[in-house]
């Protein structure tokens, strides 16, 4: 997730269209499954030839093929000849360092998100671009394939022909497939409100330079984050928008559903943001507190026992005559001065509050 | 108040519609109260099955229906059958977790607004969600059902046919709310107002880290607040726009006004922060010339006693001969020369303004 | 000026319309001093009862009712009545905590400006409200009522019908007035400026907390200022754009000038906003400084006496075998190594630039 | 250029329209020369009285009069009389406190704007304001009067009909002025990158006080010239959509050009102002890690001799049992065992990277 | 690339349309190369007299004339008749300070922009002008002549008439020529992201003021390359909204793409900006969190051993009577005290956890 520019060099110098998988390998094989559907029937299967997908792409029913993993370069060629992609499409398929978009080309419409992952490892989100091609009567989902990913319940929805999405077309199920994304963005977000809760606790009790780490380490996650969220907002609001005879009437009362949960997205990540900045500005201040508590034990110290010495050397200079020195009572009557001067020295640093 | 992704996560995965509570559960029963009123009559009663609404909802007076706790599911669904309610605005009414907003349904409008509460004990301000069913001929209001609420003046003004309210349609009402809300913000930040005025005599009197910890508390506060109140600048600008026959044009002056107050709140919150950080940036400086007073003791104490200890040093050297050591005045002489020494150290030291 | 939410609490929960007076009684008596005047003529009394009002109001010449002092509402809602004001005008006369606006009513314009006056005994800027109330024959201008106000050369000029004034209808009047308010806000800047630079030279000389202090205090003010002039470009443009038949197209470029001015200020405002940040880095930057100052006397001093010290101290020690201590030479070639050593270092840190 | 409210307050009730010089008188005399051209004749001359001006407005032939000094409030009524000129231009002419603006007054185009001089002196940017009235045949200029200005090269331009001017109406010369006053800005910048390339130099070098100063006025600088070229783009895109016909549309392509350079100086102060502000985290960092510096020179000589003097100490009390005191090796011993912790001492703080 | 005003200044006072170059040059001597294509053959030569391009320019297949160095102005000059560029076109190819920009004449469309080298030396990202006139079956591109370009593997498309590129029109290669520079910043884009990565690694093992530069170096590259790429937004919008003929709708998706990777390189230096203050936040409070380390040093030093030398000390006066001096346990049960005394200390800053 870190640098988007990584490994786009690659390209550099080669003509649109041009077709080369930007990104990390993340799943050796390439799973292409198929659901097709419509109110009376669903069959599911997995394909192994893009060939078998020809039957159902002609099929007046909707279907969904979804492609786990997208290194193979030629096997996504196949499918975008297949189901007439434009060469532009499929490069952007293959870049998985795609900001959100949303684009018209008439026969389709080609939508990039960001699906956002927690391995319980590290901590780290970890986003995952999952591409949709949005047709009359088939959506295509391309995921660059990491263990699980959000789309089960709608799967389990369309298997059982439980809620609206049978009865309704591609677009439906769309933005059934967005809205799962974004909903999963509000699991990420809790999980990092407890690190913020954790390290706030952190903050108060033992702050040293592991909180700053934690809390730049957030602020970089919200970066990112932010990142991958603000450009939904006009992903969404351009569906909904959009003259397009693909997106149907009754459907945009669920896109506009959509837009607030993104919204809301967006505005927690900024408060968080906000929450991140005034804890660095606490810990910053804590640095300076305990400098401060430092320097009040040292000065305290220096005061006291520097005049306490400075009297003691000068009863051992080893001048002849010396008043007191003879004396008896020289040596107890200096003792008591010593203990006299440092208890009132303690008494002024209470009363100036350094104690 | 705080995370507003809590809880929220239990919904990801399940299909738009689904009827789930999100949010604590804020009173143990669901309480329906009914006020059905027109320039004549004023009927009032509490309702225990959803079934006696019927009547009042074909009546042709206007029906206000104040929900107080929505936690219990079927009921909420039952209502929105009722009054044939979109399964998204149920399901919106449901999560807590909802930014102000103003839907046009075409039968109805749907407004979710943020109405805060002060509780005494922590001084923490309090959000509850409150949403409003405007209908042609009936208001719907759902809180989540706190001790208190900001709406009893109105029920007042309708029992007592006082004002204009019971001479207008049901937009008037939905206006009154809406307004009864703003303007209760006005005194949630009075009190605030009172708290930044107690912070900033202890800064000036006794800033500690108690103080930082407060200012980031208020600095907290605002950011909620603000995320509560901000949209509700485009909620209510949406109403006076709005084109639709619900919202009756003798109605947009009042609009206008409650829109005034909007921003009048905003202005007030954003210029609380504004003093928040200006109180921080004393807040810092505070600590840094504390430690530049501790500084000063120090290095004067360590300027004045180090040369003496080190001329009394000198003179408990055991050279046998050292010029001065059997004089008679050698001792007073020195000390002499000493005290000289921290006076006149003393004097520079105050014409250094250390002193 | 300070907390434009204090006691505006009050009002929470009555009925829009409500006439409940907001804010501080500033004058014990209301005044209402009445100007009627066209070409021809002038009248100029003071008025004790509403009803003396109406023949005036009824003349087609302009007349301006200046109200002095808005602490009885019935007076007001008397004088509402008289000029058919809308009960919510009346209500936004009454509440000192408005925001500078504009609201068209179709017979009348409102406005609401904020006055500045600068008493000499804090120098801390106070805002008074000032509602002006434009038909087409009468202007209406409401004051908080403190000593003194702006309005007096425009009085001067329609008595001795001196400029256009007296040429042109109610809206040049207004246009008088709210030029006069602005033009104030000059002189206004002007005492802030003279408080920056009186500032800036403390900056240099004797920086110190009465120094954040006055930095803070400006930039309170700031913001105050801001507050109270930024939404009167909006007002202005907002006039200049009125579709209103109230407002003349000749009197279009006299509100031209008087936005000109307007953003004058508000750019005035922002350049003293920079200029007070810049003092804000340069105050903590000499407070580091001379923390840098102060550290480097108590390491200068350390670093010469305690090596020094320590030859002291080896000297006196109570060995009987140690070399020199015989010796006629021993005291002299330590107190010469002592000194070479001190003034070596003296000379190490000239070349450091510590001294 | 300091203080744009600076006797601006002088005028505040006074209606508009009345003339009044706002400003310091920068020159003892008002010049007025005048350059009447066409493509085949140029005529060059000082006028001395208004009247002499009226054949050459009369005559269809370009005519540019120049005014320096701006002083003479008479004088320019007369002039504006002469030209017909609207009384509330007269007094923004006479205003030097005016922000850049374009106002098209349908018989003239009133434009404002500021010129930048770099005395060397001080090196501080002095602003002097410069009006321009473009008419059908005349161009009128009026400047404050410093000495020196920047229209000598159109003057020359006109005198050798070199180039499109003497072939273009009175909209190109305005055009040309104004291109005179952006490109001097780019002098004026580049003064500044000088400043700023050798202030950098310093604070490599010999960052202190100065340096800090210097980055402050620089900072201002910027402010300053921020606010004086801000509006320009406002003003000459103004001019490029004026559906005046006194701007030919051939003028067009010319205007465009003018406003490219202006985005470059606002471009350029931005890119100055966000170096300005990295210089000074550099310097306040730089600070710090003096501090850090001086106090580990500090740490380092007590840590050494403070536990040798301890031990010196031990050996200086006067105790009749001590083992070694007797001893030849005591003394040796002690010294060996003291230069042995010294110099463990110094590779520890070398091994801590504090050397 | 660093001060964009310099040596513009010398233009100030020239005509606009006047040539002169303004840059370094950064070649020897200027080449022009001619490539001549349609689909159907490919003429690639080197041109000595602008003479030459006359035929070409006449001939309906697509010409591309790229011109490396452009301080010959005669010789632009020339070119800039030949194939009619306005004056103004042909002074903003000679100005190497030109922002990104894209301007319709009608018969062609201008547009600059900045290509970026990296050379390996210094690691200073370095900006070269490109500025490209495309016509109707010609185009234009004229570089300042650093050693390699980006524009290599187009010219190997063309030649192996591979693509889309020598089936289409002059808009396309001159959206291939962008296409190529908006792809180059990546590869720059990868290079600075391996920098901070660098850069992160020494804040954590070993921050110095070396590391600081080095931010404030990164920070700055930003600035410029931010100032490079922004207007190049707007430019490539232009193109895409420009009604221009020269457009065809075709190549509207193209650009499309080419606007999209501009929006992830803008993105993509927003997000190392917000990197790079993050660590600048981490530098500083590196810096403090090593001053408060250095200083519980010096405080534990200090605490420990001036109360046992006060210690020492006292039992080094000379006073005759004095308890202890003459037992034998007298000195060991004071070593045992100290011993005591300074363990105790310790234990007490581990509990402190300064240890």
């Amino acid at each position: 997730m870190l640098w988007t520019a990584k490994k786009r060099s690659e390209k550099a110098g080669l003509p649109p269209g041009t077709l080369i998988h930007i990104g990390e390998k993340k799943v050796e094989e390439v799973t292409i499954t198929v659901i097709d559907y419509d109110e009376t029937h669903c069959l599911e299967k997995e394909v192994k030839a893009v060939e078998d997908l020809f039957p159902l792409r002609d099929s007046p029913s909707v279907t969904w093929v979804n492609v786990e993993g997208i290194h193979e370069v030629e096997l996504l060629a196949k499918i975008g000849e297949c189901f007439k992609l434009h060469p532009l499409t499929v490069e952007d398929i293959l870049n998985t360092h795609q900001r959100p978009k949303m684009e018209d080309f008439g026969e389709y419409l080609f939508i990039v998100l960001k699906m956002l992952h927690q391995p319980d490892r590290e901590g780290e989100t970890v986003a995952e671009q999952v591409s949709l091609i949005v047709g009359s009567n088939f959506v295509l989902s391309f995921q660059e394939g990491m263990t699980g990913d959000v789309f089960n319940p709608i799967r389990e929805r369309i298997r059982n022909a439980k809620g609206r999405i049978t009865k309704n077309a591609s677009d439906y199920l769309a933005h059934a497939l967005i809205d799962a994304i974004v909903d999963n963005y509000f699991v990420v977000l809790e999980k990092l409100s407890e690190d913020i809760e954790l390290l706030e606790e952190q903050l108060v009790e033992e702050p040293g330079p592991v909180t700053l780490n934690s809390i730049q380490n957030l602020k970089r996650e919200m970066i990112y984050l932010r990142k991958a969220v603000w450009p939904l907002r006009e992903v969404i609001g351009g569906l909904q928008r959009a003259e397009s005879p693909l997106i149907q009437p009754s459907t945009g009362i669920y896109l506009r559903d959509v837009y607030d949960h993104t919204i809301q997205v967006i505005d927690t990540i900024e408060t968080y943001r906000d929450i991140l900045s005034g804890m660095l500005d606490i810990y910053l201040s804590s640095i300076s507190n305990r400098l401060n508590a430092v320097m009040k034990v040292l000065t305290i110290i220096t005061t006291i026992f520097m005049p306490l010495s400075f009297a003691a050397g000068v009863y051992g200079m080893n001048f002849r005559y010396m008043p007191g020195l003879e004396s008896r009572w020289g040596f107890p009557l200096l003792l008591i001065f010593m203990v006299t001067t440092g208890i009132s020295m303690l008494i002024y640093f209470r009363k100036m509050k350094w104690l």
